[in-house]
């Protein structure tokens, strides 16, 4: 199978890997020319994945064009907000489309499947998500996920593309539900990591992650999706992990906030994107429009987007008197 | 109002010091007299809560029946194991009487509320259980904790008495889902450990915790639970800090038990008791009862209590082709 990945960040990088190793002939695609050579001159990427070998049956290449000509998968490992303007260029593209980034679009409140239904009529449309630090997967440390798509051939031919034993794939149709689950769990993410930072413990962690699923989950249901979809991997497994594991970037960015740091400081600091800050802003515009309660979502969005005080928004995040049940 | 605590583990005098700050009267009842003088004579239980001051106000005793005479509100802060042959003498009962054991009782397969109906018929039964280490609750950290009840003002009774700003207790009417959340996390948090001791990721963990929620879904509801009380604080909150936390007892012994040592040395080893161990036996028992697949319960069980390998345990897990998102 002819496979491209659009995008060298660390789980770009990572699932390029995995499908070389499955004997797909894969391109990988970056805008920066630089760490395109890099990647071919060194065999690995220190960037984003330093340390890890990138396979050298890997064509590395800043050719768009080139890369996307005649392949049979594409999969789009990019930010979130370069995945409209970098795609632009393939609007006849038939090829199956995976969507692996995690964000939804602000001005149309469209997550990435839908971006790319919108700007790829022809293509088969699918979504890779779920619980997946890109370093453990790059490690081969066992790791189950979600290949969604509202048709269930593509669905099946991606968990066969990318399927084996240290990574499961298991397929849906609720493609949104399992885009949503992966997007708004960046910002529940936030929200934990603010905690860390002002030494809140376990306990509050585990009650902001059981409001932050039924705050999702409500979200997720009034634009459409199912509700048993964020009880799975893509919505409680990906948000546990997001919120506890020391290699996420969202839960950091939010660690770093509540020990005090300006949140411009920290984003000019970071490598990779944090997704979940653009997501806050998208999620609290669709929550509003869809007249759903997200105190969490809009704390997240206080604290990243209007300055408010992270003590403040903790203090009236946990004392606020909603039910943690609902 | 008159509150007496039986049990001076960790979550016993945690639990005595929160009342006692609420302005109750309270008594610490707990069998070990010479543990029972040292609280009394030290301020402090250096066993099971190292390093916490014992409000002055609270009265240790070693007397069950000076203990229990005339309360209005008795907490069964107890291990499983000793819950009926402690309270059997307690028959005529009335008091409120708040179970915070999570067990289930090998021979019957009651839950511990279940126990306590059967032995203190006239009492008013309740249980509180959610995610909180006891070492976080007793340092003043967040905390929210559900209190169960079939009877509504008992719950409420129960939620007035324990509720400050930094203990949040919310209430249920499904005390079957609330016990049996609490109870069967632990089962899957020695998977989660084992994990770790074997050198597995948190995308490991979080397929893991998946699987873990379906699982006591699934068992919960084919015993008369709701589905929805697994998605709140005493379901997945509870299993995830209980998973995740390094302050989690079930989750350390199956650390240790994946790095190779054996379980009687661990055991015997342990101060406090790991009520995962008990459980596994009775969930798996349980299980079968009601012919519910139980892939998780029953690979800890044939580790615990069959001297299974644990890296083959945790191959037949991985591997096995159950669907994650069922």
């Amino acid at each position: 199978m002819k496979t491209t990945v659009l995008g060298i960040g660390a789980w770009g990088t990572a699932l390029a890997n995995l499908l070389a190793d499955q004997g797909c002939q894969v391109t990988l695609w970056g805008h920066d020319s630089r760490l395109v050579d890099l990647i071919r001159n060194t065999g690995t990427n220190p960037t984003y994945l330093p340390g890890i070998a990138v396979d050298p049956r890997i064509v590395p290449t800043a050719d768009l064009h080139q890369a996307v000509r005649g392949q049979d998968l594409i999969v789009v490992a990019l930010a979130s907000r370069f995945v409209r303007s970098t795609l632009q260029p393939l609007r006849d593209c038939s090829a199956i489309v995976v969507s692996v980034t995690k964000g939804i679009e602000f001005d149309t409140g469209l997550t990435m499947s839908g971006l790319l239904e919108d700007i790829m009529p022809h293509a088969r449309i699918a979504a890779l998500s779920g619980p997946t630090l890109a370093r453990e997967v790059a490690h081969g440390i066992p790791t189950a996920i979600v290949a969604a798509s509202r048709d269930p051939q593509t669905a099946q031919l991606v968990q066969t593309a990318f399927h084996r034993p240290a990574f499961r794939v298991y397929t849906s149709g609720d493609l949104l539900g399992v885009e949503l689950g992966g997007a708004l769990k960046n910002v529940i993410a936030i929200a934990a990591g603010v905690g860390d930072g002002l030494g809140y413990g376990d306990n509050s962690k585990a009650a902001l992650i059981t409001r932050g699923i039924a705050e999702i989950r409500r979200l997720g249901v009034a634009c459409g999706a199912q509700p048993e979809t964020f009880a799975g991997l893509s919505g409680m497994g990906d948000l546990t992990v997001t919120c506890f594991s020391r290699l996420s970037r969202n839960r950091g960015l939010g660690e770093r906030l509540g020990r005090g740091e300006p949140i411009q400081a920290i984003l000019s600091s970071m490598v990779s994107v944090a997704e979940g800050v653009p997501t806050a802003r998208a999620a609290r515009q669709l929550a509003r429009h869809h007249s759903v309660p997200a105190p969490v979502i809009d704390e997240v969005y206080a604290m990243l987007h209007e300055g408010k005080n992270v003590q403040q928004a903790a203090h009236d995040l946990t004392c606020r008197d909603s039910k943690a049940e609902d």
